[in-house]
C-alpha cells in the first residue's frame, strides 16, 4: 500500500477498533482469531465485539439468559410472520432474516432500549443524592414526557397476569447479585419502578421481558442502544427459525390470511 | 483533488455513466438537471435512468401503461402485508418500503424477468430462421428445464378466466405497433406462447399482468433485469400508499390476524 | 366466502379503501384498473394511490417535477454506494432497491419531511393571523427546539453556493402559481425561511433540493410524511439505474474501497 | 377463540412446530421457556429452534466454535461498509442490522450453504459404495455443472496462503471426532476435497472459514440451508458491534470515500 495522504485519506476513513486484518491474520479487540475459537463461547465473543473486553464466565451466563430469553414470539409477531411470508417470495434466508429484523423498530424492537434509558435516569438520580422512592417518580415522570404514557417494559397485551420470562430472569440476576457478577442496583431499580407504576394505577402491574432484560443489560453494563442491538440478534434465532419452518412447508406467496378471505374494501371517508 | 494513483484507484472504483457531477453542477446522462425538471415526464426520467437514452414520448406513454398497470394487489400480497405491518412497528417510511420492496424476489416479483427470458430466447430462434409455431415449442421446452412447468407470466391462481390488466395492455401495445411506436413482435411472441400453452394442457390460458408487460418491456428494448426493476419501481408505489394508509389507521405491533387467533401448534413429525 | 364473525373479523383486519379486488375485477379508488391503464400518468397513479383522488394535468406535472429532480445524487451517497455493492452480493435486483431505500432514513431520506412539517406550522401561524415575519421566525424557533439548528431543507454540503436544482423547481412553482394551478402560498413560505435564516447567520443561504419539494408536495396537499415517501420513490430510480449499471460492471462483493485499502486499526480508547 | 371453520383455517395457515403459547405459557419444542433461560447456552438455544431438539455440551460447543469463527471480517466486507453507512442515515439499529444482513447473498454468504451441498453429494456417493477419490472427484464435476469452476469454501482472494480460522476449526473438528461427538467423515471429505481442487489446479489450496464452517455444520446435521442461516446469525454480531461503533464515532451520511473523492464519470460506451 503507498503511503501517501490519498490513501491515508481513505483508509482512515474506515478506521476501526474492532478488527485487525492482514492476510493471514485476523484480531478482534487485539484477540488473534483463532485464540476465541474453542476458547470463548458465542456469547462471549458478542460481549467482546460490542463492549471491547472479554466478560467472565459468570457475566457471560448472565447475558445468554437474556439472549436465551427473547429468541421467539410467535407468527403473530409482525417480524415472525413478515419473515415467513418472504420465505415463499423466492428470495434468500439472509433476505428472509433481513425483513424480519428490519421491523423491530422502536415499537416492536425498542422497548429494551426505552426501558434502559429510564433505568439510568433513576440511576443518575440515586447518584445525585435521591432517595429511590423519589428518583423512580421524577424518572417516570420525565420519562413519560418523552415516550407517553405507557411505561415500556411492564405490562403485556397477551401475557395476563404475569409474561414467565420477566420472573425466572429476575430471579437469575438476584442469584448473579448474591453471588456477586453484578451489582443488583438496577435490580432494585425495575422493582421500585414496578411498584410505582401499580401504585399509581392503583392495580399491580407485572414486569414483561423487555423490563426484565433491560435490568440485566444495565447490570452488564452495555449502553441502552445495545439492549435494542442485543434483542435483534436474540430474535434473529426466531427469525431464522421460523424462515427455514416455512421453506419447508412450502407455499408460494404466501399471503397473512388464507385465499379464501378478501381484505374489506371500505370507502375513503369511512377509514379515517 | 490530487491526482496521484490513489486518489484515481479511489475514483474509478466508483465510475458511473449515469451521472456527473460538481459543487453546483448534476447532470444526468450527459443532461443537466434543470433542462430535466418541468422537461421530461417521471416515466421519461426513469427510461434516461436506465437505458442511457431520451425515449419518445409515445415510448414513454407505453412504458407508463407498464408501470400503472402494476402498483398493486392488495393486502393478500405478502409484500403489502409485510409493508402495512412494519407500518405499525415504529419504523420509518422509507423502512416500510423497503420491507415490501425487498420481497418482490424470483417467486413474488420475479415473473416478468423470467417471461421477458423466455420471449427473448424465442426471438432469437426466429432470428435463426425458425418458424413462430417451433420457435415458441422449443422455447418453452428449453425455459422449463430451467424454471420448471409453469410458464411464468400466464394464467392466474386468483383473477380467472382473465386478468383484467393484461388485455388492455396488450391492446394498447397493438395501438402502438400500428402507429409505428413499437415493432409489435413480442406481441405476437406471447400470444403465440399463450396459444402454445393452452394448446398443450388442451384448455385456454390466460395472459396476466406479468406476461403483458414482459411484452410492453421487450418492445421498449429494456432487458430482462428490468423487467424486475421497473415492476419494483411500479409496486413501490402500492407499498407506499399501503404503508402510509396503515399508519393512518394506526395500530401497534400488527400481527397477520387479530389477536383472539392463535397460530395453531403442531409436533415437528406432523408437519413435514 | 363464508359470512360469520370470525370471517369478518380477519377481513376486516386487512381492511383498505386503496383498492377493491374480485376474481377478474380490480379496482383503485373507484377507479376500474383497465380504465386507468392509457389513460392516466404514472405521476398521476402516484397521487391516485397516495392522496385517494385524481390530480389535473398540471397539478400532475407539478409533481412530476420534483420526482424528476430526486432520482439520484451518485454513489457518494450511502443508499447508492450500498445499492451498488449489494448488487455483486448475489442477491436479486429487488433486494438491491430495497437495501438502498432502507437507508433513506431521518438524515438521509427526512429533509423533505422536516421541512415540509416547518412550512405547514408556519402557515397555521399565518392563518391566525400572525405576520409572515413573525410566523416564520417564531415557526423556525419552534422546529429547532425540536430537531437542533440546521434547518432541514437549506444549504448544502457538495453544492456550494446553490443546488442546481432548487430554483428550477422553485420557477416551475412560481409559473403554476401564475397559472392558478396552485396557490404559490408555501413559496412564499419556503422563501420568507431562506432570508431568515440568513438574516439571522448573517450570510446568505440557499435552499436545497429538499426546501424546493417540500414547497412543491405542500403546495399539492401532501401531508409531510408523504415527503418523504415520495423521495423514496424518486430516488428508487437512480437506485434501480446505479444496481443495475454495477450489475452490468460485475465484481463480487464488491467493497466500498479497492482491496489495496485496508481500513485503520485504531486501539478502543483513541477512537471516541 | 369460536371453533368454527374459517377460524381453523387461519391458525391452521398459521402453524408452526416451534412454538406453543397461551397468555402466560411460552413453550419452544415442547420446552417451557423458564426451564430454557438458565439452563441452556444461547447456542443449544439456536440448535433447539433450528433443529427441534436439544443438543449436548460438546455439539453445542462445536456449534459455537463456528458461530465465533464468523462473526466479522470488517469494514472491507460490503455488508459491514453498508451497516456503518446506514447508522449515519437516521435509521435504527435493528434497520443498520438489517441492511447489513440483506447483503450476505449467495455470493456474500452463500459460500458455506453451497459448500454443505457438495460435501452432503459427495457423502451420498460414499453411501452408494464409491471410493472417496472417485466420489470427490464426481461430485466436485456436479457441483461446478451448476455453480461454476470456483468451488465455494477454498481458497481467499485475501488470506493468501491461509486463513487462519480454517485449521483451527478443523483441529476443533478433529478433536471432536477423537471425543466421539461427531463422526468425522465430513472432516474426511473437507479435506478430500481441498487434495482433489489442488491436485487439479497444480498448487495446494487453502480451506478457507466457509469450507471449515460447512463441515462443522454437516458433522451436526444442519441442512445445508441452515449454513447459510447459521452465518448470518454470525455475521449479524459484527454487523451490530460495527453499527454501534459508527454510531459512536458520529457522521451524517457516510459514503463509501472521503468526500473530496467524487466517483469518475465515465460516458456510457465505455463502461462496459
Amino acid at each position: 500500500m503507498s503511503n501517501n495522504e490519498d490513501a491515508q485519506a481513505i483508509c482512515t476513513w474506515w478506521r476501526t477498533s474492532i478488527i485487525d486484518m492482514e492476510p493471514g491474520r485476523i484480531a478482534f479487540r487485539g484477540h488473534p482469531i483463532e485464540d476465541l475459537i474453542g476458547n470463548v463461547s458465542f456469547a462471549q465473543m458478542i460481549w467482546l465485539m460490542t463492549q471491547g473486553n472479554l466478560p467472565s464466565d459468570a457475566e457471560a451466563k448472565l447475558l445468554e439468559c437474556a439472549l436465551v430469553a427473547g429468541v421467539d414470539h410467535g407468527p403473530q409477531a409482525p417480524s415472525i410472520a413478515a419473515a415467513r411470508m418472504a420465505a415463499t417470495c423466492g428470495v434468500g434466508l439472509n433476505n428472509v432474516m433481513a425483513t424480519g429484523v428490519n421491523m423491530l423498530g422502536d415499537v416492536h424492537g425498542g422497548a429494551g432500549e426505552q426501558c434502559a434509558e429510564l433505568y439510568l435516569d433513576i440511576a443518575l438520580r440515586l447518584d445525585a443524592g435521591n432517595a429511590m422512592e423519589q428518583a423512580v417518580r421524577e424518572g417516570i415522570a420525565a420519562w413519560r414526557k418523552i415516550h407517553g404514557k405507557i411505561v415500556s417494559g411492564f405490562g403485556h397485551r397477551f401475557h395476563k397476569p404475569v409474561d414467565p420470562r420477566a420472573p425466572r430472569l429476575m430471579g437469575l440476576v438476584r442469584d448473579a447479585a448474591v453471588a456477586g457478577t453484578v451489582n443488583g442496583r438496577f435490580a432494585d431499580i425495575g422493582e421500585a419502578v414496578q411498584a410505582e407504576i401499580g401504585a399509581q394505577r392503583g392495580t399491580p402491574i407485572a414486569m414483561n421481558i423487555d423490563g426484565a432484560t433491560a435490568v440485566i443489560f444495565c447490570e452488564l453494563g452495555f449502553p441502552p442502544p445495545l439492549s435494542r442491538g442485543l434483542f435483534c440478534l436474540s430474535r434473529s434465532v426466531g427469525i431464522l427459525a421460523h424462515g427455514w419452518e416455512q421453506m419447508q412447508q412450502g407455499g408460494r406467496n404466501k399471503g397473512p390470511m388464507p385465499p379464501k378471505f378478501l381484505p374489506l374494501h371500505e370507502p375513503m371517508g369511512e377509514l379515517e
